[in-house]
């Protein structure tokens, strides 16, 4: 501890302090203000707006309030030090000690009393809306300052004095414990507020949903509880992948992902949509399909972490605006023609048994805005992660999914438009594409004088011309192309002169090709593999990546007009394809404007990042709210040059721009050596 | 019209008025103001805060904005009179006079544009929160000021330019048109809006409920649509009664009631407890039965009157707090003994179907603030229809039924208590009582000399000894005695000395009494009638009786106790038996204190008043939910002195009061001739 400052006398022992109050300092906010000796920690932040969490309001259970007393630090607030700058540890601290541990320089604000001049250090867990622990890669960094707020109360019994009902005594209490004002316990949750309060002896916690015009009660658990989780859910048309997070830290719990069943009804959103047109009953069957997968998905998730449900209070999710509509419930035919308008284009708050959802009874749903009616919730939770707006450069942000939805910034304004990519960047509707699955080809080389391709599958890390690549993939054998597989597929055949630029596949030249390129008259197709299946590129497969990569391209474009940006060097890839989608080869096949290749990043899955954002931070919701009103929406259908920039983008890369056709102008490796196996496995686990 | 004033010469034909404003003023609220010639009046009113009504938003469809100008009146406000005060009539109003009639000196206010200086007279009918049309002395002066609220919308047809959801749009337009802030289109009802925005082209009615903490779309209907009512339903232990309301008028349809079917499972509520406590699914099986009536009342109200079931939106709820728990389907069984403590005191708000109620698909439900364990919404109803606080004298309040609701206003304070009055006084528990209905008889005058009674039944305006009597209730018969009666019956048995003043029947002191006084020993009764069937009242009976009095009068003495006051002048009987009792007979019992006769007032169904009331206007139900939190509770099990005054109370009127055993005294009408039987006929048609 510091000494007395020099030449301040140390007072006589026992003497009584002339000025009753004490400074007190929190960290790192600054904050400070002079208290009456006596006033516990937790009441002076709160007096002071520092928001230091509770969940027992004060009783010295939760151990939330930690904090420290600095050390070192008094000088700078000219505090002199003293010994006893907080009461000494007593039967509550001590208590709480035992049960679950208190590190030597922790103290329990809501009991630990001002005693003196201090500086208090509010560790991260400790405050509201303080960044989460980082214990996984996917929140780091996060705010976490949830919609949900779990409140332990102590009430009296009720005696005859004061004729008031549970409901209403639970709620005035929860105002004066955790000061939220005017606390609403709607009329479905009463009985159980009247089973709990009997039950539990009038010892309940309760959890509030403060993201409404009141604070709500939303559910009542018998005596002290702090644990609480949510899901966050992205809702692709291809695939479902779901985090299950712990609301109390942000801790990523466990993640999961399958297949969207909703895919028996129709690959591509359109023919889903068509579907429900032709169908009596094709929505709800559509809808029941996609809430089915979602429940699977949470019982998986609970299973596998080992959370209770009834703890499950609060889910996320994002999606495109047909999934959006299927999973709510709505009809979707009218965002199959024009005007493509939505039911509702906020977000939305429904609760998840609404949504026949498997939560905890009473939990809450936060589906994320519609962008418009082609651009959905997605690309909001893409903005919201990505954060473009903070940037004073041009950001391009692109979601490469069945539909690519882009999201430009100028540095002003943000714009975003949906091009109908089709599924052929997914693997989808190509001869020899599949899905991204263990046996599909990922990556690829192919030597330009044999016409040789080289590959490494999903689930094994060898190349296919490395020793023990057969029995790597036993399992699976080599199934097919997937999303990444195909556009480097492509890209190679670029390089090796075996497409010209106008995709069109050349006829072998040598008997020695004769074993690679197939077919005859003006249509050939390159053949990867011979056997089991054989698998090969063909000219139709070619042509749906041009009218893929085109259909993207000229979306970009049209924003950048729209912009009047002519060039970027900040391109970030978003979604499961541009997580593995190399963003050299992106370049080499135009699928994104000319830029610096180091500048092209590929960012995961932005769009679960962002619904992981607005799980944990209410202050995202309301940001991603306000973003989406003020994006200005570009609809591809509508804009003339749409279809200009379209035809001049048929061409690999791109017809009208010259280009320098070499590995290294698209800063790709040397074909030899083989390069490392490990490069870019991060994130294989959320692949299948 | 007026003559322009003397001395300001007539402005020269054509020529340009230099003030491009003129003055408006609206009557009867005063407000004035000027604004530019061309302005449509109703935007002046809404400028000034002149709440003129408007469902179809301006577009002169509804009529509901109707004004006249005021003529004659121009001098006082310093107006010159001039031809050209409003805009002449165009297309909109014809077209409105040709559909709907419009009378010669209105106006619709939307349309008709300002023109020069005017004085506009503003109906009732066209103002925000006016005065009902007195059309049912039921609602007479109540002002109109409804928590759902219609409004008409024609919103452009989506375009691609505006891709924002059908709800959002709607909920915008609501708030440009109407003037609410914030408007929710709840998650249910997403789905509706998208259908009715399809297939009425954009243009739909809106029903608002502006009653909670965000305007609120709970209904909405295609196209324009101007109907709407509601239920006032006073849900009593004995029987239920229900009014169907015009909510855009105030105009009561209909009135239906019936008995509380719950009595099967029990007469008194207690006993309702017990059984719940009692028997598995017994709260259940009492709410289901409830509901049950509630949904007949309804189906026979709405058949009666014709009006659709789809337009029932609203219905208010009054009762105690044990037929509120069965109601509400929460467990009363907390309510059965000490501290008496209910689920839930605050008002209410569940939806409809919340309840399983049959009304329009997303009606809205409001249940009147419970004031104590033991003192329920039907008080709160009664203060709501009675508002003893605009009084600076002491005013009694006692609503009679099984349980006696006490309200005790003392010129500052509300004091509230329930008395356990016990079903005697409703006829109940009586050996020849029965409830009121054809056949029982409600007044009875007993001749000293002979005994001999004479008594009119309910279902025949004659009495007994006048000719005709037989045959007018041939239909019943004299089936028994009802609540008003056995209070008639007992007065005249201690006006003709069959009993004495502590509560004793006489044995015969002559032969011919023999036939009316029978019994042996100690134990005599009174016979009424001999046979078909025999009616007479024991010795139980008048015990039963003075338990009952003796309770409300104790309970009163206790209010008046903790008020400190001694006497009172305002003395009003409220409920179904206050209001067939006579108040003079009341007195004469000692149900009530000392009061002169003519200060003693039946007052109706007050709590069903107080429902009307709240169903009628939101300003009511924000009034009386504030006054149930000011209002003093006094539990009589807790206090000593209820004890005192009970067994005090126990004499006939009172033992330790001294009395004028007179007819006079307590203002009662000689035995002969017999009275007028039209006397207090009022109401007959709502009695059973």
């Amino acid at each position: 501890m510091d000494a007395p400052a020099a030449g301040v006398p140390a007072p006589p022992p026992n003497s009584v302090t002339t000025d009753p109050t004490a400074l007190v300092v929190f960290q790192p906010s600054g904050k400070r203000g002079r208290f009456a000796h006596g006033t516990p920690v937790l009441d002076a932040a709160r007096e002071l707006g520092v928001q230091i969490e509770s969940v027992c309001g004060g009783r010295g259970i939760c151990g939330r309030c930690q904090i420290t007393v600095a050390e070192g630090q008094f000088a700078k607030f000219g505090i002199t030090s003293s010994e006893d700058r907080l009461s000494p540890k007593g039967f509550i601290e001590n208590r709480y000690d035992e049960k679950r541990g208190l590190a030597a320089d922790r103290r329990l604000s809501c009991t630990a009393r001002i005693e003196g001049d201090l500086v208090v250090d509010v560790p991260d867990a400790s405050i509201v809306a303080g960044q989460t622990i980082r214990k996984d890669a996917n929140t780091i960094g996060m705010i976490r300052n949830t919609a949900l707020r779990l409140c332990y109360v102590e009430l009296p019994e009720p005696d005859l004095e004061t004729p008031v009902g549970d409901a209403d005594r639970l709620a005035a209490e929860i105002e004066l414990e955790f000061g939220y004002e005017n606390v609403e316990v709607p009329f479905h949750l009463i009985a159980d507020v009247q089973r709990a309060m009997r039950e539990a002896k009038c010892q309940v916690t309760a959890c509030v949903d403060i993201s409404g015009a009141r604070p709500t009660v939303i559910s009542v658990f018998n005596g002290y509880q702090e644990e609480m989780c949510g899901l966050a859910v992205d809702i692709g048309s291809t695939t479902v992948a779901a985090h299950l997070v712990d609301l109390m830290n942000g801790e990523i719990l466990g993640s999961a992902g399958r297949a969207n069943p909703q895919i028996r009804f129709g690959e591509d959103l359109m023919s889903r949509v068509s579907y429900v047109m032709m169908n009596d009953g094709g929505r709800e069957r559509l809808t029941d399909a996609i809430r089915l997968c979602v429940n699977e998905l949470t019982t998986e998730l609970l299973d596998k972490t080992g959370r209770d449900r009834s703890h499950l209070l609060e889910a996320v999710f994002v999606c495109n605006p047909v999934m959006h509509h299927l999973f709510l419930g709505l009809d979707p035919t009218p965002l199959g023609q024009a005007p493509f308008n939505p039911a509702v284009s906020h977000a939305v708050r429904p609760e998840a048994a609404d949504l026949q959802l498997e939560f905890a009874p009473n939990a809450r749903v936060y589906m994320l805005p519609i962008v418009a009616g082609h651009v959905g919730a997605d690309a909001a939770a893409v903005a919201l992660a990505q954060q473009p707006q903070i940037k004073t450069k041009p950001v391009l942000i692109v979601d490469v999914g069945t539909n690519a939805e882009i999201l430009l910034w100028d540095g002003k304004t943000l714009f975003a438009a949906s091009s109908p990519t089709g599924p052929a960047l997914e693997g989808a509707e190509i001869s020899s594409g599949q899905r991204a699955a263990p046996g599909a080809i990922e990556r690829i080389r192919i030597d330009p004088e044999t016409l040789a391709p080289r590959y490494r599958v999903i689930g094994s890390t060898l190349w296919s011309d490395e020793v023990g690549f057969v029995e790597s993939v036993a399992g699976t054998g080599v199934t097919g192309v997937c999303g990444s597989g195909i556009i480097e597929v492509v890209g190679e055949m670029l390089l090796a002169g075996i497409i010209s630029p106008d995709g069109i596949i050349r006829a072998p030249q040598n008997e020695s090709e004769t074993s690679r390129l197939v077919g005859q008259g003006r249509t050939w197709a390159y053949v990867i593999s011979e056997n089991n299946p054989r698998l090969m590129i063909t000219q139709n497969d070619i042509r749906a990546i041009q009218l893929a990569k085109a259909a993207l391209y000229a979306g970009v474009k049209l924003l950048m007009d729209k912009a009047n940006i002519l060039s970027l060097d900040d391109i970030r890839l978003a979604g499961a394809f541009g997580s593995y989608i190399d963003p050299q080869y992106a370049e080499l096949l135009g699928l994104v404007p000319d830029c610096p290749a180091d500048k092209v990043l590929a960012v995961g899955n932005a769009a679960g990042q962002g619904a992981l954002k607005a799980l944990l931070d209410l202050d995202a919701r309301r940001e991603i709210e306000a973003t989406v009103t003020r994006i200005i929406k570009i609809e591809t259908a509508l804009e003339p040059e749409f279809q200009t920039h379209f035809v001049n983008a048929m061409g690999l890369p791109n017809s009208k721009e010259p280009f320098e056709l070499t590995r290294k102008h698209f800063g790709l490796p040397d074909l030899s050596p083989p390069d490392d196996g490990k490069r870019r496995r991060r994130s294989r686990r959320n692949r299948d």
